[in-house]
């Protein structure tokens, strides 16, 4: 596993600095965004870290699927079973904040 | 390939509604967004009918990842270099309007 020795996400990653975890696997971690902006709001990062949604490809397919798919069961588990929005901010134009790839989960009824 | 007779995105794929397509390869089609929220707002469907992301298991993790690779390939070719959102509403409080998986991708000054 790369990691990055400045990025907060690889840091999260490795313990370094605290999260309110709801999830890991060899893959991936969840936890509860620091700053919700929805009732619900998760965020999933890869633990390789993949500075952005840019810098991806083909060899990566595997694992940005598998996030995918773990964003529903995530999502259902922690309290958006009726649904949820999931978004990813790429690049300064796309809003991104932390440049490790992630994947916001935003749900509870005020993002509807 | 699975198709729902009464899905619009389906007919779009079969070519029986017309789309401003940006993109088509096996797995996929792209097109602009009929109402745009973002100054490029281009919308990525499987042709596969997959009703939402509450409907994907292991087995579409490969067309997922494919899914998200090609976006950043095709913000960039569309006028959203400098960043863009991919979204993916799911479920009725998460905003989903058309029940064929799709991927917003939202770039251009106005989404940041």
């Amino acid at each position: 596993m790369s990691a990055d020795q400045n990025c907060i996400f690889c840091k999260i990653v490795q313990g370094q600095i605290p999260a309110k975890k709801i999830y890991e696997d060899e893959d991936f971690i969840a936890f509860h965004d620091i700053h919700p902006r929805a009732p619900v709001h998760l965020l999933i990062i890869p633990k390789l870290h993949i500075e952005s949604l840019q810098h991806v490809d083909a060899s990566h397919r595997e694992l940005l699927g598998k996030m995918l798919v773990l964003a529903p069961k995530l999502a259902a588990e922690n309290g958006a079973a009726d649904g949820f929005k999931t978004l990813i901010n790429t690049g300064p134009a796309g809003g991104q904040e932390v440049y490790h790839l992630h994947v916001h989960i935003l749900g509870g009824k005020a993002s509807a």
